[in-house]
């Protein structure tokens, strides 16, 4: 392990940050906040020493091992988060640390799911940071660095953009992975401003536009107001469905776009998939909610939302969708356990994995019947590797068993099971909103425990460090943060040497 | 395929399950029903008719290829229920046929699910045969064809044994494999009879100890009370407990026993973790449920009987758990998900699949982290053969997908999503009752759509279809049913032709 190269990315990744949030600080300059200037001051402040510090131990060699991409991507994301929520605790408009934590998290790993039973109270300046993080955290941070300076001479580049972006194939756009990454920043940051634009067009505020963007573009679903986007025109609301969808396509096929190549991007099958999947999810649920709402219109466009939401896992909110009727909520459930493109912003399992196991699903299925048949798994046109299907499979199962675990660690909680299934799909798909029983009693109007508006303020300590966990597992897809947490090689054979004496 | 084979092979089940009905067919007589009598007979005589111009088809090649044992099993399997229903059917005592078929397929399945309010209506001679199904069913039909004739002469038996027996891996115990079924069938005969004498000991009348036994064997579940096992008394649900975990064990265990290599029985690894979760389950139930009882001795009876219950799927209860804890509940699905060992009578997924999972994942994981690191799969004390893997693995998915297919379809329904996934859970593991909230209204009393004494008799047409078809595949385990379904390969063949046409 490169331990050098470890501490210097921690560093920049750390002096990254720290200008990062000079957005928000300027934010609250504008409004005139008192109570968030300081707090956003002393984050920053301490960012900058204790990134300058690291940044001292420049390293000579500056390979970076398999081993040592998934360390870095792991640990920048805790550390990450920890100083992301100090601007929250100091500023004491979220008392608790753990739920400041919690709710950076949630915002970095486009999650969306909050513990504020009413968020209209926050500062502008922490709703800009908040849905910030969400912009953040869609894209990855590391693949941010990268894109502003060269972090390795040698191939060590890609390890890290392998272990932060999502799904299972990640490949070089072109040569050099730094200018992969600076394009896949300037396509994101060009499709957010122009969400922005049309935001604007339709008249919403200028801070309501950017802060949208930016949870749309995510597909994180953080809002600065209590009712989600309800609250906003038929037209805003459309263009949200539209970006967010849009956001939920792998970046690969917009490259291919740039690059005129318009045949290859439209021969992708995961994106046949994706439009196919989202067309009849749409079609089933506008049919069946159509009693709830005055026409087929007004039926299709709540659809045609909560579809692109849920599916692209943003968790954005235009009606209570637990009030539907069984199906459209079933149907609802399993897009979200899907979840969105590989390489796009989107959380869930990813299209492209369940393709790939069911078709080696498939081809097991006809080797029973038929021992002597042989074929290939193909997929986008080419052979896919006996290596990235096994990865496939692990993933699967290492997904199930961190569910089960979860599902049986929350269940301590006195909330339905209902509640706390859901709860976990949805961090851990980084998703946002549970599907459980709406709870009245004891809450601000239109909040409770469950449903699209629902707040995981009421949850223990002890389920709110395993969402988080759910969380960042969901986003980094378990290996980094497994690789973490299991002693390096050296250390078992200490261990077995010890054993064995 | 061999298809003068089928047809024989389906002959000879047939004339089998008319000897099987003569059973309850003299249970009729010494209670002196009108109704059922005729119902029992008209059935044996159809089945005798249509058996023994089957048996005519005597072919010349007795070659059993492996889908033709797939197709004999699954073909098998359909024309038993389809038969078996008619008894309550022409009775007149369940008056819709997709309930009788729905309460047939629930026992030969060893589900234990039912469509009836009310058990204690049914006639004696239906009760008694009612609860023989789940004892025919647990250790396979085809088997017991097989203990008493030799049906082929080359190692088609094998296959047979192979498409009927659950769990991933069927070895023959002897090198004949009709020996093989005799020797289970021996096994499985003589363990039933000892849990019916100690019932009677016990204090249970003859004909409530004999249908408990058979219920208990084939981890079925069906019970002649409305109120399953919980009225009888604690040494009889003690019997109970102990004999269900006892049917849960993977029968080679006891054949090793019977040949006294007891070092190489208590070696097995699958054995270890079903007692060792059971083990945690009855510890951490027994915890959390301690304040519902008068003391922590009722608690752990009452933990023990449902762990056990659920784990292997059988299904009976002795209190109603869907009152217990969240915590109880979480911790009941979950091993209702996981099941017994293979190679018993139990269903769900199979322990020996979890652990080959499990194993699959650790070693994939650590070659993430340690490229060159290369280490093979042991199961058992012996290498996993790579088809194996790759057979389990494909098992998953084809089980997750059929689980989320299974729930879409079911949310057409009005009930709650809770009921649904539950329910189809259940049946898809051969379980039995599902965990929905209780609906008290409109049911006779403790009965509901949901909780351990749920009954499926007001789920729609569709539902139903989809339960019964649920129960057959978890039975078989999915790949019989698929190749029924898929067109063999010439058919294909020629739609391709046509299709280049």
């Amino acid at each position: 392990m490169n331990k050098r190269m470890i501490a210097y990315t921690q560093g920049l990744l750390m002096i990254c940050e720290a200008g990062l949030l000079l957005l928000p600080l300027i934010t609250g300059l504008i409004y005139g906040e008192s109570n968030t200037i300081p707090a956003f001051l002393i984050t920053i402040a301490l960012l900058c020493f204790i990134g300058l510090i690291l940044i001292k131990f420049k390293p000579e060699d500056k390979t970076i091992y398999a081993r040592d991409g998934l360390v870095i991507v792991a640990l920048g994301w805790i550390i990450l988060s920890l100083f992301g929520s100090l601007p929250y605790y100091i500023s004491g408009e979220i008392p608790k640390f753990i739920d400041a934590l919690f709710e950076t998290v949630s915002g970095l790993t486009t999650t969306g799911s909050s513990i504020l039973s009413d968020v209209e109270a926050l500062s502008k300046s922490l709703l800009f940071w908040r849905n910030f993080t969400n912009w953040i955290g869609g894209m990855g941070v590391l693949v941010f660095v990268m894109a502003v300076l060269p972090l390795s001479g040698g191939g060590g580049d890609l390890h890290l953009m392998k272990a932060e972006a999502p799904g299972p194939s990640v490949g070089k756009l072109v040569p050099k992975s730094n200018r992969t990454a600076q394009i896949l920043y300037l396509i994101y940051f060009a499709l957010t401003v122009l969400c922005a634009i049309f935001l604007l067009i339709g008249g919403m505020p200028l801070f309501d536009s950017i802060t949208t963007a930016f949870g749309t573009a995510g597909t994180g679903g953080f809002s600065i107001f209590n009712d989600s986007i309800g609250g906003y025109s038929p037209f805003c609301r459309g263009v949200v469905t539209v970006f967010m969808a849009l956001f939920g396509i792998n970046f690969n096929i917009y490259f291919l776009i740039l690059m005129k190549h318009f045949k290859e991007a439209l021969k992708s099958e995961e994106l046949w998939t994706y439009i196919g999947i989202m067309g009849i999810s749409v079609f089933t649920i506008t049919l069946n909610i159509r009693e709830q709402f005055t026409g087929i219109g007004e039926a299709f466009q709540h659809a045609a939302f909560q579809v692109s939401s849920l599916m692209t896992s943003t968790g954005f909110c235009s009606t209570d969708f637990n009030q539907w009727p069984e199906l459209s909520r079933t149907i609802l459930l399993m897009i979200m356990c899907i979840g969105a493109c590989a390489g796009s912003t989107g959380g869930g399992f990813k299209i492209s994995r369940v393709i790939l196991l069911v078709k080696y699903a498939a081809k097991e299925l006809r080797t029973i019947s038929h021992p002597r048949s042989v074929k290939v798994i193909k997929f986008e046109g080419t052979r896919v590797k006996d290596e990235t299907i096994r990865g496939t499979m692990a993933y699967f199962i290492v997904y199930v068993a961190i569910l089960c675990l979860s599902i049986i660690l929350v269940s301590f909680d006195k909330t339905d099971m209902t509640t706390n299934i859901t709860s976990v799909i949805s961090t851990l798909n980084n998703m946002g909103p549970n599907l459980g029983p709406r709870l009245v009693e004891g809450a601000t109007a239109g909040y409770g425990a469950g449903g699209p508006f629902s707040n995981f303020g009421t949850f223990s300590n002890l389920s709110k460090i395993v969402f988080i966990l759910d969380m960042l597992f969901g986003r980094l897809e378990f290996f980094p943060l497994i690789v973490l947490l299991t002693p390096p090689k050296s250390l078992r054979h200490k261990i077995a040497n010890r054993k064995r004496l």
